[in-house]
């Protein structure tokens, strides 16, 4: 079965050792990095990362870890899905992937059979993650994990308000070309403006006018655009250039769209 | 069959839902990524790091995404080649990769039915080339893809100029440690100079003497030196450091190599 | 068979030829990167990188290439263990994950069979280790690669110097979050203190009280906390923070842990 990884680990040691456990165990698993360079400790983006990539694949299970509260009473779950499995910490990191795929269950983690016997303090990802991931691959059945639990963290990516004069939302991401993504998805955009329409967007204490795009190609040199991100929510890109440097934009700052004005 | 990749896209989910997309059609592809930090939108440098990997692959379908033109009038390729296949824009990225191999044919992409059925305007890498190379690792013939086309865009890198004062060419890339490489063949080289023979190299501004060595073992502590690249150009390093900083040089940049006068 | 790749390359262009020469050779290798990040010629690092990641591998070669003497007189060399098979230069970057399996024999690589026949000065990683790795993975005996040796160069992580004042080491190596990986082992540790006991560190000129955690979560924001690394030694690390850069900590630094005195 295809094992994803996605960490804030960096490539390297630490992943390399998740590979060797999952292989161990699995020798037949085909692993799939999705991302290890996920800010350190940064839940959120760990997050839209795994709900980016996650329906692109057939059945997999899904393991991610960004975990800054390891070693602590925060809880190691697995969450079956319609078409994908999920393991990770119980902070929200696997929320948003596993809600667009259909929750079925989430169980917590605590059959020690099926971790590895001395479980470090600091890398869960070797030692309750991976291994984890591994026996499911090989068949072992969410309920053997441990019981079912309902009061998991959630996280979502917000929800935008909508009104006559414009919608509200907030950056979700920046992606390494500098691009924005916010959390204003595409129907909501798509209901209001039609490609090569203006509109007018603020992000932070930045305000200016663009033209929503099919695709960064139909833009000037230099010029800053809307555009549908290809994970389907709403983005502010520059043609050749940074959008979030040009504009300051950070996750989390708030982000409105308005019909122009003349 | 193996499939590889190489993109502008950094390593991240944009990847992974392309590894992703091929894995649905073809469950038995092995996935080898050659590098996804090439420059942004260099295509270029892309069709260097596809062109230096390529030829050490037994037959492989090989997809490159280096792609400003990605949602504009630029067709989307397919080539087929001796020892070899190649998926990706008709932007030149490919061409210097497949005459390597010797280049059979080349089809315009026309045919949807081996790509997503609802191609993105931003995301052809996933989209389009990924199931089309998918499609290809699986059996499907080249004439299927559609229409061969002879007006492909062309890409090389330059012919360097010899004459009896010299050779003059440009700076073809600059690796990871700074090592600069030159678009001066193997060959020009050899029939002017021996290993530990000095000459006289200009780069940009930048005039020095250097030995042409066989390997940087044999230079000193900070000497520059020229040797041949694994990828068989002429390359002018510095032993333990950087000589792109040193001698201030970028892609482009003119090179002339010169007989040692004393 | 498992094949793992550690080199100072940097993801690309010479790492994927390395992955073509082996899959040409060995189509069914499984070839997993551990870390092509490891600092330019940096042997210690990249030893350190082996000795964390190769334990939790099932029986791999495992193949380094931190190579600042390649093209000089350094030998080739394999080293057969119990359970682990390693190739690259004699430099000590194999040796102290080989020790850590238990080496049983070390060949010196003079068998041109088994490496490409033109092998280049400057990438014995493609040249001689990748090849010899796929062989090795296929069946060949360690004996038919050449002569048995004793006299390979040696590399470990030091010994610290304990007495009633306290453990004397170094910093081993500086991981991607700024963590210091000493090379004060966890025996040497765990037999003077215990979890949330404080004591006195210096690193370099800087001198702190810390208290020994299990997990970084236990510590206050910002807190410079001790732990046990996931390879087993002290580590100095900062809660949501970069000790390194706080410390001005870097490798083969001084570092002294003694009793905190009132």
């Amino acid at each position: 079965m295809i094992i994803t990884l996605t960490t804030d680990f960096g490539p390297g040691a630490y992943v390399a050792a998740m590979k060797g456990v999952i292989l161990d165990l699995d020798p037949d698993a085909r692993i799939v990095d999705i991302d290890h360079g996920v800010g350190a400790q940064d839940v959120r983006q760990g997050a839209y990362v795994m709900y980016s990539a996650a329906p692109w694949f057939p059945f997999a299970v899904h393991v991610g870890v960004v975990d800054p509260g390891v070693g602590t009473e925060r809880r190691a779950i697995a969450i079956a899905c319609e078409g994908a499995m999920f393991v990770g910490p119980d902070n929200g990191l696997l929320v948003p992937a596993a809600e667009a795929f259909g929750i079925k269950e989430v169980r917590h983690i605590t059959n020690r059979e099926y971790t590895l016997r001395r479980a470090s303090y600091t890398f869960h990802g070797r030692d309750i993650f991976a291994p984890v991931a591994a026996h499911l691959s090989k068949g072992v059945k969410m309920r053997e994990l441990g019981p079912a639990i309902e009061d998991y963290a959630k996280l979502d990516f917000g929800t935008p308000q909508a009104d006559g004069a414009g919608v509200r939302g907030e950056v979700l991401t920046v992606d390494r070309f500098g691009n924005v993504i916010t959390n204003i998805p595409r129907a909501v955009v798509s209901e209001r403006w039609r490609f090569n329409q203006e509109f007018d967007v603020s992000i932070g204490e930045f305000e200016i006018r663009v033209r929503l795009l099919r695709t960064y190609g139909e833009a000037r040199d230099g010029e800053i655009l809307g555009t549908m991100s290809s994970s389907g929510f709403l983005e502010i890109a520059k043609r050749d250039g940074d959008a979030a440097v040009t504009l300051g934009a950070a996750p989390r700052a708030p982000v409105a769209i308005r019909p122009a004005h003349p």
